[in-house]
C-alpha cells in the first residue's frame, strides 16, 4: 500500500481523458462549485449515496451500465462519502481485475476514515460489509473547499469517529477535538492531518488485517455497527454509543480505572456536542434491542471466528488493546449495560 | 503467490470442519466415488456449472444464500471445472474481504489451466470475464481418479489449451502430446506435471499481469474468446481455432517462416484429434461472423487499452512474443483469413 495523501485548499484543475472515469454522488450536482468540476469529466457515472448503493442486489445493473459504457476505463476517481467510496472502491477492485483509484472524500467520515486504508465493502441480505476487497487507493485528496460545503450537522454525526481516533491517538488528539466549533460544524483545518496520519500509522502495520493491529480501529464498532445497521442511525453517532459501551466494559473488566474513565469522558468533547435529551432518547432506543437480535448480528460480524470476537478495549487514552472474547461475554455485558441504563433513566 | 500443487492418485480422506465450505458442481453427485467424498463435508453448496454460473446477475442470490448459511466459513474448497473455479474463486476473494481457497479441478481444462494462476472471473452483460480478482489458491489438488471419470470427448474439447501450452513450452511438450491416446480421452498421467509447471513458470514472472509476461498465455485467446462467447463452442476448441489464426498471422507478419509453421502444424497432434469434416464445419461457422461483430467483442477485451491490444504471436515452438497491435490490424487480418478460408473451401 503506497497511498499518496494530498491535503488541498481547492479542487485542482484537471486535464481529463475519457479513460478516466468519475463515479460521484449525484447530490453533489446541487453544489455549483463541485458541479462545475464534475462536468469537466467526459466519462462520468452518477450514483445515489446511502446503504442501498452498497447492496449487492443493485451491483449487476451498475456493472452492466459501467461495462457497456466505460469498458475502456483505466482509472476511477471517486467523489463522495463513505457509501460512494465503498461502492466505487469495490467496483474498481473487480473491474477488469482491478484498476487504480483516486478517492476524493466529501464527508467528514470519509475524509477522516473510510477513504483511507484500502477497504472496500458491500452489503448482503441486509448485513453490512459482508463482502469486499482490499484495494489501496493510488491517491486520496482531502479538499477543504469541498468538505466545508457540508451542513454543520454532519460534523456532529461524525463525532464518534473523531472521538474514536482521539482515544486511540491519545491526549494531544483529544485536546484538539475540544477546541473545535462543533455547533458550527467547523474543525480546525490544520488539525485534520494528525487524525488521518494516525489511521495510516495503524493500517501500515497490518494492511490486510492479518496480524490484528488494525482491530484497534474497531474501537466502538462492534456494537456501533449493530445499532447502525438496525436503526439506520448515522455511523458516527452509532460509533459514539459503541465507544461508551467499550469504555464501560473496559472499566468492568478492570482494564481501565473508574477514575481514568471519568477523566476520559471529561476530555471527550461530547458535552460540547451532545444534547442530554437527545442522548437519552438514543440510549433508550438502541438498548431496546433484544439480546437475540444482537446475537443475530454478531454471528455475521467479520471479526467473529468460530464464536470468538476480536474486541477492542481501552486501557487509557493512547492505549487500546484487543481481546478475543466469546460472543456470549459480549451479550452478557450488553444485558448488564442495558439494565444499568434502564435503571439510570428510571431514577431520573 | 505461494500455491502448493499436489498431484494425487485418489481423493484424500478429509477431516472436515463446518468452517470449511465446499462449493461443488452438482453434476458430480452422479459419480459415486465423488459423491461419497462430497458428503463428508458438513458445510457444502451445490452449483450448476456453465457460463450462467459466472453471470453477475446470479451473484446476489448466491451470496445471500452463502452469507445466510455459511457466514462462519474460514476456507473454501472448490470442486469442479473452469466455471465453478472462476465463480468459487471470485466468491472466496470477496467473502469477508477474502478467505483461502483449495481448488480441486475436475476437468482437463481446469486441471491444466484455469485452476492455476490465481485469476477469478465473472461475466457481465454477456461479455466474458469482465470483472474478477487475483486470488491465489492456497493449494491446488490435481487428482487422477477424479479427472479420469470424464468422458473421452472432454480431452478433445480441451485440445486447444494443451496445444497452446505445448507451443509456448516447445518441442518436448509437443512430443508428449503426440503420444497420448486422444481418441480414448487419455493423457499420460506423468506428463501432466510439466504442462502445469510451464504455467507457473510464466505466472510467477508476472502474477498480477503488470509486466506483460502473462500475455504469453493468451496465445490463441483473442479470437478464441470471441468465438467461444458468440457460438458457445467449448473453450479448448475455440482456442484451437484461435491458435490457427495466430500462427497464420505470425507467418503473414514474417515472424514465423512458412516452413516452421508447416512443421509446427505437423507436430501438433491435431491430425490425431480432428476430423477434417468437423473442422471444415467449424471453420465455416466461426468465419461467418461479421467484422462488426468481432469489433464489438474486441472493444470489451481486457487486453484492449485505448484501441491497442496486446496480441501474442509465435516465432517458433518455445518462443512466443507479445505485440501491441491496433484493433483495426486484427480486424484486417480477420478479413484476410476469412477470405482465404472461403476460397479454400470453395476450391475443395
Amino acid at each position: 500500500m503506497k497511498t499518496k495523501i494530498k491535503i488541498l485548499k481547492k479542487l485542482p484543475v484537471m486535464k481529463n481523458h475519457h479513460s478516466e472515469l468519475l463515479i460521484y454522488d449525484q447530490y453533489l450536482m446541487k453544489i455549483p462549485l463541485i458541479k462545475k468540476w464534475i462536468e469537466t469529466f467526459p466519462s462520468r457515472y452518477a450514483v445515489k449515496s446511502g446503504e442501498k448503493l452498497k447492496s449487492i442486489d443493485q451491483l449487476p445493473s451498475h456493472l452492466e451500465h459501467l461495462i457497456k459504457n466505460f469498458s475502456f476505463a483505466q482509472k476511477i476517481y471517486i467523489l463522495g462519502g463513505g457509501s460512494v467510496g465503498d461502492f466505487g472502491g469495490f467496483v474498481a477492485s473487480i473491474f477488469k481485475r482491478g484498476i487504480p483509484v483516486v478517492q476524493i472524500p466529501t464527508t467528514w467520515l470519509s475524509a477522516l476514515d473510510s477513504a483511507h486504508g484500502g477497504k472496500t465493502a458491500m452489503n448482503v441480505g441486509g448485513f453490512k460489509n459482508q463482502i469486499g476487497t482490499y484495494h489501496f487507493s493510488e491517491e486520496v485528496w482531502v479538499i477543504q473547499a469541498v468538505l466545508e460545503t457540508q451542513p454543520a450537522i454532519r460534523l456532529f454525526e461524525a463525532s464518534g469517529e473523531f472521538m474514536k481516533t482521539a482515544i486511540i491517538g491519545g491526549e494531544s488528539l483529544l485536546k484538539k477535538l475540544q477546541s473545535w466549533n462543533w455547533k458550527a460544524g467547523k474543525i480546525r483545518w490544520s488539525d485534520l492531518k494528525s487524525f488521518i496520519e494516525l489511521k495510516y500509522k495503524i493500517v501500515k502495520q497490518d494492511p490486510f488485517e492479518k496480524k490484528g493491529f488494525r482491530y484497534q480501529l474497531n474501537l466502538g464498532h462492534t456494537l456501533g455497527h449493530v445499532w447502525e445497521a438496525h436503526f439506520g442511525i448515522p455511523h458516527g453517532l452509532a460509533i459514539f454509543h459503541g465507544l461508551l459501551f467499550d469504555i464501560a466494559w473496559s472499566v468492568q473488566l478492570k482494564l481501565l480505572s473508574p477514575q481514568r474513565a471519568f477523566d476520559l469522558m471529561d476530555e471527550m468533547p461530547w458535552s460540547y456536542v451532545w444534547d442530554e435529551e437527545f442522548k437519552k432518547k438514543t440510549d433508550l432506543k438502541i438498548y431496546s434491542l433484544t439480546e437475540a437480535k444482537i446475537r443475530s448480528y454478531l454471528i455475521k460480524d467479520k471479526k467473529n471466528k468460530q464464536g470468538l470476537i476480536s474486541f477492542t478495549l481501552v486501557e487509557k487514552p493512547g492505549k487500546v488493546l484487543i481481546k478475543k472474547v466469546p460472543m456470549e461475554d459480549i451479550l452478557r455485558e450488553y444485558r448488564r449495560q442495558q439494565r444499568t441504563l434502564q435503571e439510570l433513566y428510571e431514577e431520573l
